[in-house]
């Protein structure tokens, strides 16, 4: 169980910085910047949630995250024609929506065992762990970021996360079936986001000012 | 006291995630990104400090923050068209402006207390307080922030914070009542620049370059 | 020894500060965003190095580095004609590349001393202490970072701060030896490029999309 967890993450780490490389490639950048950029993508998330948490952030003992976060990079950077090919650019989606959804439950599952801000810490640092690498990564290259789209990338990590908090509250003794049943049910639901395109409803946005 | 600077916190939250949804909704943003943007208003500048300060966040133990940050927030996505009404907007301004002054002044005193990097720190982390969250908020939404523009929104809050370290180096006993002239002076100062549209004078200014 | 660092830190603080007023001066700023831009520049790096170490940040405990910089933007403000001439500009670059090698330098070898996440976090915290606060200014002043340009301004300081971890574990007695050598090696790196010009090869960037 651990060590696929692990591998989860190490798979998703990766996902995350090819994802970011592909996203920031077409504005013409050095790979010093690919690769900052896919580091900071990749670990991003987990670093703010660290430091609000007040505990040392979790790549200073396990720096593989890092290794791996770089060498995908690279990998990107070299091979972007392979990663941007059609059928191989929606594995990497899923591969990323399993690494968000795994990444958001751990996240969730750490505030609640530390006992932070009960009930709402662990949603909203499952919410930062999830996008804040993105997020940051977006701010640096000066794209518009996922807040300002209706892509259902957030919303599932939000119902995931909260589903979470509330099957702690109700049944404390099934943490691990919790914490499997919410990773895949944000999985689910972001696969289906995907596939369908979908994205949310027009009733629950603000109309843009067309200027 | 302490009720009515709770009482006047909370005001202040929630005015601040108003008018921040308010500074976004232009854009086009759903129900989610207008939550997100609500509560890193609201409490995106005290928790810059905090995490400066290396102190624990001040809402992990009192989540009321941010509850009254995401009501509020989803309050002025479903009555927008209220909240843009003259008067009401010229309310919320005022709001805005008495949570401004709280909050600084809060943060000067938090810092004073802990002795941290005095004198200068008290009068930084007020005005990182005061005006934290709206940058986030708008190096996220991808606005113009408010450093960018000639308001005189954070030189009142520069002004209140550098008077209450003079105070606190003069008459150490007068600790209340120095924080109470304070907020009183931020206060005053925000309402004339807003009643008279104030602006910094164009020698305070560089020239911007016409490309 | 000791005192010369601390004079080139103060001379590369001020110069930081210098350096970010004249570049956010043509978007037209007033005087108090102009020192808010030149303490975050300055001190920028620093913090989030000291945030992410989980350490007081450096600056609570020698307020000097805030006078200075405040100081020196201040005097850019006021005489940014002397500034902008040519021979004066290019003195500031040199003194900026000489800060920014000692400031990664220290940076590497505080983390170093700290037995923080080794090998990789010296690197990785040496880049982010010279380049962070350059980036939080541009973010904040809605210009295009450094990372999204070809400009040769990070790669030394990975490069310095790659030599001095492999000198630190194959010579861990010659610690100033070794620290002299990679601050000059920077500086020497930064000066060529900037001398003559040299940015990163087109074969080590994607190219950009034409829109």
């Amino acid at each position: 169980m651990e060590s696929l967890n692990y591998t989860i993450g190490m798979a998703g780490t990766a996902a995350f910085a090819v994802t970011a490389v592909l996203a920031v490639a077409p504005k013409g950048i050095d790979l010093f910047g690919v690769c900052v950029m896919g580091i900071v993508t990749a670990i991003g998330g987990g670093t703010l949630r660290d430091i609000i948490l007040g505990v040392p952030v979790f790549w200073a003992t396990d720096l593989n995250y890092i290794w791996v976060a770089l060498g995908a990079s690279v990998a990107a950077f070299a091979a972007q024609s392979l990663f941007t090919r059609k059928e191989m650019y929606r594995l990497l989606l899923y591969i990323d929506g399993l690494a968000v959804a795994l990444f958001a439950i751990q996240a969730a599952n750490k505030v609640w065992t530390l006992q932070f801000g009960l009930p709402l810490a662990p949603i909203l640092l499952g919410i930062i762990t999830a996008i804040g690498g993105g997020l940051i990564r977006d701010v640096l290259a000066g794209r518009q970021n996922l807040l300002m789209t209706r892509e259902l990338y957030a919303v599932p990590v939000l119902f995931g996360c909260t589903l979470f908090v509330v099957a702690m509250v109700l049944f404390p003794q099934y943490q691990s079936i919790a914490g499997i049943t919410c990773v895949m049910s944000i999985f689910i639901f972001r696969v289906a986001a995907i596939h369908w395109g979908l994205c949310v409803p027009d009733w629950l946005s603000t109309r843009p000012k067309t200027e």
